[in-house]
């Protein structure tokens, strides 16, 4: 292990000249006139590895843009891990707020910057140059390495899902590692090892057959902005608690170990609701701010429309109005069966003198890696060696779809284990990565491959 | 009296030829290709006025469509009546769903069908023809007459408020006359002695200072869709009663009298809910659906947004949400004092957690003509010879923002006295006049030009 760290030390300068190559293909895979950028990009990375010693190195087209596949499996009896990422990125505009061109890697205080930097090019690399510090060190790899790199990851990765169907058994591994996420803050390496689930429904109200002037009719019928109003509202209760009968009934709790996790984590809420702008937070009694936003179900508007919504004055009863709700879950609920509480819900409440409607229009499960499985042990490991302090734990509010199908397709937890900082910029002018992250991360993730062959 | 009845009913012919003349003109106001019309609408009008004995017949240019003045006051000791009306008309799109021609008038089932034949050439018309049958008889009418026929009804009055406001002394009267309304229901004469007023709110609220991630965030904050519709829901009662303190103070009480009249009305809940396709009415408890239509005050939201209001699934924690709330106002409320009342109740309610504004758009006053006042005592001893029976009274739930005009600027009560129908189509295609209504109008008027002056 001390032959690869001195390895990764020697070749810095190397280390970021490859990435700033790599990040010189404009790989927006939202434009069309980028198409071949996006070729070439796959192409670039596809001879990358091979270059690194990783082996049966393929393009595999799909309906969008190609995935991208090698792998290095010549450990017998170690671990395999499916390591994820992508090579697409997100467009550039607006341009003139960019202090140094997009595709053009510029280092400033401490920082280099470029779009894909961070999101996902960079980190990408991190696990590249890691394994590359082994294979040319030493030989080999102390663990199986399936690595799977797709270019449509900013557009909905549209195509992944039926590549993963298709190839379940080239993909077979005992673990999926994703670095396409944040520390919790700069200095703070951090392993996250939850995310919540989805489900997301639409309320459709219709009240009387035509919209229908307010004066004339006002007062005689319900209004079915209204009639939603009351309904939404009375989704919660005064402890800010979701209101469905048996909303709650398969929520995991969370354990002391994690409750006390969380709260070594530096956080303010005067500062975050100084930061969104609010007076004062919001949300369930009982739980702090980030117990809320990782490990309880919630449950939020997405939308509401009904009516005149232009400028000036119309007065019309409409004749409908609908709103987009979804509830992000936690482990053990199920999104569909969360979705039927809601619907059955909705319709016990709804008042007879509407027509109300409920869709579920898409969900998914909530992920959990729990903090004592191998794979997160190891990454806590690898993280405090890496960065030469404790890692800290925490989860996502947030739910990222590859994963749900990780585990829906192969059975596959997910270890994530991201590199990129809260203030990034990663979807925004002046993307960056951190270079104590990035280099922090290449000895993290040498030290994560490691630590898993170990185990 | 009896020659001017017998002259109407010998000059029915002329009496619809000439109307079929005036309609066959495309007067649509909205229209900037019509224009031209516009004004040959208003020169025929002028020139007609002339033709039937009315005096000082003028066309004032206004920044929009011109204004069309004429009067005729030879009745020293009689009351004078401003009577208003407008010879613009709407558009006749969709003009596939016309049975005949918009501006070629054509009787079936008798009906007059054409664009204007009720709203309003037809019933200005009532008026013109009742006037020719006293002067060509008589050489005289039995009060004083002020006739105004506007061009811009369709699209607003804009410019008639001003021209009131500039021709105080010309327009001064004892009262105003608009036959611009419709009956209760066919065979069912009605004088219409009430309008609701309005106070027309916005309210809009900002949570976080931008659109946020509802995974990453939802449940720290205060959803301001949601806390738009807890607002929303929070003003009205589990009785349908507005919850805004103070709203019911000024109402005026409805005496015995007028509920009893309303009861007279030819009314079934079951049928108005079925034609408006719910399965059951809402509103304040303890009162008819007549009553809640006509006396109460009512608030309703005719409009509300927030988030994403597209196809699909975003999962948008939106920053912002707005709804736009009018309330219906009786006598003796006043608009300003409700919208004040509003605004301090919505400053009242909003909850820390977000930033509410309540705005006051614009308002009007209810109108309302004692049921024992001169003018509807004439018209009811007017609809009753005219029609051969007793007439009924009603109010109507609308505002007729020049019926405000007329009370504010000129201090004038304004009778109501339609010969519409309820199914007359007025701004859809194949809009008609009842022959019966036409007739039966023409007579009317001339009854109550005679009744005023008999009082």
């Amino acid at each position: 292990m001390k032959n690869v760290l001195q390895y990764i030390e020697a070749n810095r300068d190397r280390y970021l000249s490859e990435l700033t190559e790599l990040i010189a293909i404009p790989s927006i895979s939202t434009n069309p006139e980028n198409k071949k950028d996006i070729q070439r990009c796959a192409e670039w990375m596809s001879k990358h590895l091979t270059s690194i010693g990783m082996e049966h190195a393929e393009i595999f087209p799909t309906a969008g843009h190609p995935v991208v596949y090698a792998d290095w499996l010549h450990a017998p009896g170690a671990p395999t891990v499916l390591i994820y990422g992508h090579y697409d990125v997100q467009p550039v505009d607006p341009i003139d707020l960019w202090t140094s061109p997009p595709f053009k890697a510029t280092i400033r205080n401490g920082n280099l910057y470029a779009r894909g930097s961070a999101d996902d090019k960079g980190q990408v690399f991190i696990h590249l140059k890691s394994i590359e510090a082994f294979l040319k060190n030493t030989g080999k790899l102390p663990i199986n390495i399936k690595m799977l790199l797709e270019g449509e990851e900013e557009i909905g990765s549209e195509h992944l899902d039926p590549f993963i169907r298709e190839h379940k058994k080239r993909l077979k591994a005992d673990l999926v590692m994703v670095s396409d996420t944040s520390m919790f803050a700069r200095g703070v390496p951090s392993v996250c090892y939850g995310l919540r689930g989805l489900a997301y429904m639409q309320i459709d109200l219709i009240g009387p057959n035509k919209d229908l002037h307010s004066g004339s009719y006002g007062g005689s019928v319900h209004n079915p902005i209204q009639a939603l109003s009351e309904i939404v509202a009375s989704l919660h209760d005064k402890n800010g608690r979701v209101t469905i009968p048996g909303f709650y009934d398969d929520v995991r709790s969370l354990t002391k170990k994690e409750r006390d996790a969380f709260k070594k984590l530096p956080w303010s809420d005067k500062k975050y609701a100084k930061e969104l702008g609010v007076k004062a937070l919001y949300g369930e009694r009982g739980f702090t701010t980030l117990e809320r936003l990782w490990a309880r179900p919630t449950l939020e508007c997405n939308g509401i429309w009904g009516g005149f919504t232009g400028e000036g004055a119309k007065t019309v009863l409409p004749s409908a109005a609908s709103a987009k709700i979804s509830m992000r879950l936690v482990p053990d609920q199920s999104a569909d069966k969360v979705a039927k509480l809601f619907q059955k819900h909705i319709d016990r409440i709804a008042p007879n003198t509407v027509q109300v409607k409920a869709r579920y229009l898409h969900g998914g499960e909530a992920a959990l890696t729990p903090i004592d499985s191998p794979g997160v042990k190891a990454a806590v490991a690898a993280l405090e060696k890496g960065f030469g302090k404790k890692p800290l734990y925490q989860r996502e509010g947030g739910s990222i779809p590859i994963v749900v199908q990780f585990k829906r397709v192969l059975g596959l937890d997910t270890v994530l284990l991201g590199f990129g900082l809260p203030d990034e910029n990663a979807h925004a002018p002046d993307e960056h990565i951190a270079l104590e992250n990035y280099f922090g991360g290449i000895r993290s993730v040498a030290h994560f491959y490691q630590a898993l062959a170990d185990l």
